[in-house]
């Protein structure tokens, strides 16, 4: 039998060449039980590079009593500096963390902010409003320090406890991550209920408050199976920054195989249907995030994954 | 917390009613291990019914030493006789299939046919030419007794043995079905290989050699996470007529969650945030698609389903 492959097939009024921002290092990993060691995360970061991708999130510099999984920064971040190639943006929480980040040399940094004020109260103990005050003094002293800064937003679809979320109400914290300084937003649906007209609905809303698009990621949660879908609204609006992880980490590691983030592999399958580029060897990438799904002892979410290394549930 | 549900926010130039075509008690029942008792199978399509769905697939009349899962027929279909206001197409491979269909009066009949050589032997043990001669009087004769027919075309993208399959010989073979007197057909993408611009593309062929829209029917698979992109790729070219299978049912059973057909939740949920009329209940739908998990053994591969009834794997 013949290896299964999308066959080439371009569709009209897409991007010729996307930037596939990888998160499973970070986004994926903090999610773990348990905390992965440290060589094991440094030597998928290195797979990942190898596979073609060119941002990987590496690790966030939050305090060690919240995300304890990754308490290694410091050790990690080290590890990986033959990977001169690679962008590795790391997040950082506050003025602390980004001292920290930028004594080991890093060039690109994450802030996190909510659209919601239910989910900056749970995720932050503070008020959008404050949280943005927080993060004014970190983006600032970024940008003065020549790093690039990207700014998530979180909540930017629907919220658990407060529902769908307006349109304006994201365009306007979009808009105050913009004017801290950071030089681009990551759209995030943090619970997966978007659908393609709601993301249409809000990167046009978007534009015509005079956010451009080369300056908007998306980054979409596979919770109902929409990610791709959304995604591929995304790029059909002329996105060309999509946040995925490898093998889809990033689920909650207390069900099986919950879903958490867009997989790498199962965009990468239809970007290269595309035609679209994106530099990334689907076989290698896939054969990583099977390791990496032996590590943490359960079958990726990805189906690319499972399909093309035959792994049984 | 408030129950999570997609904000509605339709996108352009897409239809506003989809019929959704469901084969989860054909499709996805005729790939169990064992056969599902009749009385589940009964009590299935009633409550997808209750659902909400309107074209429910639900038998095949092959013969029993091919599919053993679906032996039941004679008793089963019979027991769907209160759902008058449900189309209950059925599946026939020829002419004594037909005979059984008609004579428990099934008015709507499906065919099935391969855009490949290699499939056409496989499946049918014949070539794609002998097996349309085949179907030619079983079609004659179902027009004739005044039943609808629907023909399926299996490896429309991608074909395990033949790799990418041309769209030209895609269309030959559909021509050649409605040639032969379909209502309808549906495209199936056996092996879960298609993107989007592949879908535009063969749609676009179609219409050049002559073949409405509104004769289309869509199949796609999940194998690597592609079919909720596929359709939406579809709809914006005007499909109405989309396969979907409630609970992802129809994966090889021999892999525990081995994703097979689109699953109707996952495609309902992005219809009703596009603002698509289905007239399907989601929150019913997936109860039944747990419930129907339940009796097989095994979780849905339906994220949507999981989601909604916090199925952990």
């Amino acid at each position: 039998m013949t290896p299964p492959l999308p066959m080439v097939a371009p569709a009209e009024n897409l991007p010729k060449r996307i930037r596939i921002h990888e998160v499973g290092p970070r986004d994926g990993l903090q999610n773990e039980k348990t905390a992965v060691p440290t060589e094991v995360k440094a030597e998928f970061i290195h797979r990942l590079a190898t596979a073609g991708l060119t941002t990987i999130e590496a690790t966030s510099f939050v305090h060690p009593k919240w995300v304890p999984q990754l308490a290694d920064a410091e050790t990690l971040y080290p590890a990986l500096q033959d990977l001169g190639h690679v962008e590795l943006p790391v997040l950082v929480p506050n003025e602390r963390g980004l001292q920290r980040a930028l004594a080991l040399g890093a060039s690109r940094i994450a802030v996190f902010a909510s659209a919601t004020e239910s989910f900056a109260k749970a995720n932050l103990n503070r008020t959008v409003a404050e949280s943005l005050a927080m993060f004014a003094p970190v983006v600032a002293r970024a940008k003065e320090s020549g790093a690039h800064v990207r700014g998530y937003l979180s909540m930017c679809f629907g919220d658990p406890w407060e529902g769908a979320v307006p349109v304006p109400q994201v365009v306007s914290a979009a808009r105050s991550l913009l004017d801290l300084g950071c030089d681009e937003l990551s759209l995030g649906d943090t619970i997966g209920v978007a659908t393609p007209g709601h993301v249409t609905a809000l990167l046009s809303a978007l534009n015509d408050a005079g956010v451009p698009t080369d300056r908007i990621g998306v980054h979409f949660h596979d919770t109902y199976g929409q990610a791709l879908s959304n995604t591929l609204a995304a790029l059909q609006h002329g996105v060309t920054t999509v946040d995925a992880s490898a093998g889809g980490l990033g689920g909650c590691p207390y069900a099986k195989i919950a879903t958490g983030n867009l997989a790498t592999e199962d965009l990468v399958w239809m970007l290269q249907g595309l035609g679209i580029e994106t530099g990334v060897d689907l076989g290698r990438l896939s054969a990583t995030s099977a390791w990496m799904a032996d590590r943490l002892g359960r079958p990726s979410p990805s189906r690319t994954v499972r399909a093309l290394t035959h792994q049984e549930q």
